[in-house]
């Protein structure tokens, strides 16, 4: 079994304990920055916050089981942290029962972006507000002014999207959450759409950033068309155990 | 092909057009109140409002391809209006496409209700609250007072659940949206869970009343649980084209 | 000084206490129920929770500088504790330093009723629709369909107003704050207004319930119109510290 | 009497007959753009929308009654538009009956910033969080991570501070309205508090930028603190029929 293990430089001595651990099932390659190399390994275990998990599965389409030793805050991705990862990792390990998570695809100007997260279409300057036009599958459901736009998947559902007032979504659901952000309009909901849909974006009055989560990005002109849908290469994570009640406990510890 | 026609007694006009349109593809069964006979029928056409498809649907479990000529406000279920039903309604008889709308079932006291729009479990006097434990397949996902809890349909996202501030729901997705009504408490979201999940409701503080799309309700005592989970038996509506499209217009027409 | 001693039947004990201490300092008239024999005292000692509070100031329009020893859940009202009462009662009785917060009249069919908390007019069914004018000072500003209506104190915006979804008002403001209760409406705001403003409120669709504070009632009928405007008769509580951090930590604790 | 006429670029055909209007009762001194010497004239006259009139009294101390022609898309703070102008003009500077609106001031790095809508204090990437500390005359009342906070005068309370979700106030109150922009947090509400409160707000974690109706704006780093309070230089509108209900149409039409 081939193991790659990734971490966050602040989280150098976790990583290292992570590493000797490891050593005693299988050898180890340990990379300290996101490489396409990872997609190689039979295991990834990753020692870092949820930005860290993020920026590390940014890089790859086929994700193998992932492992996640949490040094961050909320952890909404992690499986342990620096005190109890031994069973766990151990225990992972030898089941290697996990669960697969739909990721996002943005087709703009001709390049992907992917997202664990969500798909931001973002004004440059607050308050000065883009006009979007959002269809689904060619159904026109929401013209409206905002700061920007949200298309998040149900992991992402209690990041950038709780934020703007989106519902937290069951990541059992292959769903995408349609969110705006700072809408200049006295009424407005979140939509809740399937996995399957074709959601295309007309952005309008400015120019913009399509951002995947919160790290890559792309500039688009007025006029110009963002298409956001399932994307092919979900994010593979060891199974955890009562993952909603988890996600219930970390939103209300939110301060 | 056996057609059963159910109307609304303020629609008699409407009805009898349709009737007599009717009449010239097939033998219509006229019926000026709800009846489990319905299930006997090929087709089952509806002249009322969204209230009386409720009502009607709300007696029978196996519901067949069913066309609604509305005559009521919103009219979030209708095919057409009495201006325009005649070609709408021949295209379906012809074309006998039609799409299934997942119902909610509620197992309390013993009884089952089922629901289109929502099962809900509210308190007899507003502001004297109610304490909710919710669990979704066994994780506990919350605890908190308020003047009731909605479970409603992707279908149903747009009636009550809107109005106690949901967001609006695919009805291509099997799911359920758990929203609370006036949650005294300072942050609260609604969730949206697989269709396949079983979720627990353990009420507390008062007497409290379960009901199915505002129509059949049932009373439980402090302490008692409901079971709310998908229903094995859908509605099924003819074909409508660009179904999120119209849910989209209504919503915002809301006055 | 003659004060009078209000408690809550059962918060007995604590009361006795209370009772115990006050008599060092001057006699002490006990009730178990509110009175409006309550106006003719110099102070108002309550040992109760909120709803104590609430029930016992209804019945009176002249309210004595009042000190409220809490033995309820939330304790918005509250200068003590039945541990810290000694010391705090005793520096209230001797700087006789009291703030008076605004209350509201709600004119009905003839009658009044004054609430501290709120004024609601509310649907007797749930999801059973009322529909709303609203004029302040002749000025129409909603018509909305919804299960109610809340016009709200200041200090009651922690109440019924927060789990409308209603912002908090400092009770420094003299401002009456407007806010639907589920409005199936897909956008609305709470209204912040002036308390000089008069505000006009005509109901229709069905019989409606008007509510003062959760306790006093007067059914009216489709068609009829509410007043609501500031009552000439605040309520007055001794001096609390730091009464804004105190509201934010108590709303950020309920659960 | 000296009138002073201040037109945005795009609206020069309007501006031209508000001129020859004008010079029939007063000599007209005419600008293209925001000035100090606006403070020397009786009364002032804008065409344009509700952006050249933030940026035309953004300059100015003390604001001369002012009437706008509106020729943008809300125009929250016109009079009139360039159909209907003439008459209304007439009648204002025949009452000069005016009424004042209070501005806020913000004392960030010993700079001071007016805003007659609101201060906001923003982060410079969306979703890279800020966290804020807000203590009201000394009183802590929030403390939470959010991309922003909003700071709104009631007359601002329909433009950023309602994209926010935050509530709509009476302008004929004097209060100032706290709304976090994409709080990262279950819960939050807004907070209305006392025109008379002194504001202090610690920002932390990223440099922030400061701006006053969306114009000026200062930057600030981690730790640096921002004072929000009335202003003593209110702005001065000609009176307005029905405000209120004109505010209540206006927001309902935002699209
Ligand atoms: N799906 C999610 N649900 C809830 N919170 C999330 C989610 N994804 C990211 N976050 C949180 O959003 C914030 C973004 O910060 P960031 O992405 O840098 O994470 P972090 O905890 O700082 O991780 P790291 O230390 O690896 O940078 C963090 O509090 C992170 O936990
Ligand atoms: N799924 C839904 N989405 C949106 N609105 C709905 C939905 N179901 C019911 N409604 C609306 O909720 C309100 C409830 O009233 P009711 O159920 O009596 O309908 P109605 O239009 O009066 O029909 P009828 O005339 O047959 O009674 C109506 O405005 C109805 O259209
Ligand atoms: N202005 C207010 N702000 C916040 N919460 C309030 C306010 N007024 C009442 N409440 C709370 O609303 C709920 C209503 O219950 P109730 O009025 O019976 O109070 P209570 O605490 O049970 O007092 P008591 O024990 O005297 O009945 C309680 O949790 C009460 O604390
Ligand atoms: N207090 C307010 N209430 C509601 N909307 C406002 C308020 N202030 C500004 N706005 C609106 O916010 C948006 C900001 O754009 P901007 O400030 O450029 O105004 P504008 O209408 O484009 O005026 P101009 O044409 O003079 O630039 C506009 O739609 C403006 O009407
Ligand atoms: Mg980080
Ligand atoms: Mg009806
Ligand atoms: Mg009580
Ligand atoms: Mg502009």
């Amino acid at each position: 079994m081939r193991v790659a293990l990734v971490y966050k430089k602040e989280s150098e001595s976790v990583a290292e304990r992570v590493r000797k651990f490891l050593e005693r099932v299988s050898d180890v390659a340990v990379f300290s920055s996101p490489t396409t190399e990872l997609e190689d390994f039979d295991v990834l275990v990753i020692v870092g916050g949820d930005g860290t998990v993020l920026r590390t599965v940014q890089e790859i389409k086929n994700v193998p089981p992932t492992f996640v030793v949490n040094t961050g805050r909320v952890g909404i991705f992690s499986h342990a942290n620096a005190e109890d990862f031994e069973d766990k990792l151990e225990e992972a390990l030898k089941s290697m029962e996990y669960e697969s998570f739909m990721r996002l695809e943005a087709k703009v100007k001709g390049s992907i972006l992917r997202a664990l997260n969500e798909i931001s279409v973002l004004t440059h300057t607050p308050s000065r507000l883009l006009k979007f036009e959002i269809s689904v599958d060619g159904e026109l459901i929401e013209e409206m002014r905002s700061d920007g736009m949200i298309f998040s998947t149900p992991l992402g559902s209690t990041a950038y999207n709780l934020s703007s007032g989106g519902p937290i979504v069951d990541p059992k659901l292959e769903a995408i959450v349609i969110t705006p952000v700072s809408p200049f309009r006295l009424g407005w909901r979140p939509w809740v759409v399937s996995g399957e849909r074709t959601i295309l974006t007309r952005v309008e009055l400015r120019e913009a950033v399509v951002v995947a989560d919160g790290q890559k990005s792309v500039v688009i002109e007025p006029g110009e068309v963002v298409e956001v849908k399932k994307s092919k290469y979900p994010v593979n994570f060891f199974k955890v155990e009562k993952r909603l009640e988890k996600m219930s406990k970390k939103v209300r510890e939110l301060t």
